[in-house]
């Protein structure tokens, strides 16, 4: 195993879901020779959407050329839509990455950020089709690679991401050696998807993420605009 | 959906591997009525193995009777094998939750702790012969169920333990609905664990591993000697 530096940023936020970055996290943080950055504007405290408090470890001005940019999602992804500092930081972050990457709703993040025009892309499956006003192609995969971005589904999505994203820098060797180690030979105790379940369960999943549904898509509307009138561009940071 | 309180401490360490405690947390915590704690003997940032800085919520002290304790891995655990505060403090909260769990090597902890006598539980691969050291019978699954105890085995296994918890505490329409949002629906990118490996990589890995199996054995059997001598018990907390 070689350990040339591998430079990984993980962006982390307020209103994250936590899983969709630990998740890569504990596979990327393995790698030989990774340096993980946990990006944020400052050093302080990030609370994730359902209370668990992390500690970035890097900030935005900080962080170095990048070898992979991740970003994941989770409630707090609409309000970075609107928040230029947020959206010029991954614009320039990803114009000089490797590989820019998402999980889950991360991939508004990236789309906002003029980093998805014409890519295709997964998300998780309740906003997917939202990709489409950003000018990216949803794909209904639970890991999606175009070129050198690689996205992965909703949530627990990333660690089968992660492993995609091990075998694409270090090889399949190292991936398989690290799905070992962290005993990834998954047996859920259901067995559920998007396509498979009840059509009523889906129905009351909707209803209930409608006025969030709503917001992500104002929001996305609003990033689209800002896009097409050139706001945001990685050469204006 | 009842919302009945539902106490639900995670163990945090430093050194501890974290998606073994953050991927049940990012199920348990969106369960009804669920209160998280994340436990620890003080509210201090806690570093894991590969440099996650997270912080507890509940200071020893404070933790409430549990319906669910849950505690994870990582290398850090072997020096909590020797740490009375923390060994009696496992052994008072697991003496009264209704469910006593574990993910990867967090079942040397409550093993450690005399709670696993003559129980049955999962382990990470690597280690799980060692149950045997503090009374407990090594079983090769990745959820093991035996009585009130839950015990997943080596990382990633977490979740999967996680939605079978949450199918013990609020059903399995619960439990389904949230495996259907946080879309775990794996699809790993490797087929490999320990039974179709190649016999060479699980060589290498047990040479690499060797003197942290040593470690843990070691204290594994000053654990078993101090519960021997009743060192460790529920009442002298």
């Amino acid at each position: 195993m070689t350990a040339t530096p591998l430079e990984i940023g993980l962006l982390f936020f307020p209103g994250m879901t936590q899983l969709d970055v630990t998740g890569p996290f504990e596979v990327l943080a393995r790698l030989p020779g990774a340096r993980i950055h946990l990006l944020w504007k400052r050093i302080e405290p990030i609370t994730s959407d359902v209370g668990l408090t992390l500690l970035p470890t890097t900030a935005f001005a900080d962080c170095p050329q990048l070898d992979v940019l991740c970003v994941g999602g989770g409630p707090g992804q609409m309000a970075l839509m609107d928040d230029l500092e947020v959206m010029t930081f991954v614009a320039k972050a990803g114009a000089t990455a490797r590989y820019v990457t998402s999980v889950c709703a991360g991939c508004f993040i990236l789309a906002g950020a003029g980093l998805l025009d014409g890519y295709r892309s997964a998300c998780h499956w309740l906003s997917r089709d939202q990709l489409a006003i950003l000018g990216a192609i949803p794909v209904e995969d639970r890991i999606v690679v175009d070129r050198n971005r690689i996205s992965g589904g909703g949530v627990t999505a990333g660690i089968d991401f992660a492993f995609q994203v091990a075998a694409e820098l270090c090889g399949s060797e190292v991936a398989k050696r690290l799905q070992l180690m962290l005993e990834y030979d998954p047996k859920p105790p259901f067995d559920i998807n998007e396509r498979n379940a009840p059509p009523e369960m889906i129905a009351e999943i909707r209803a209930s993420a409608r006025s969030m549904l709503d917001e992500r898509r104002r929001s996305n509307e609003r990033a689209m605009a800002r896009l097409r009138a050139g706001h945001v561009d990685s050469r204006t940071a």
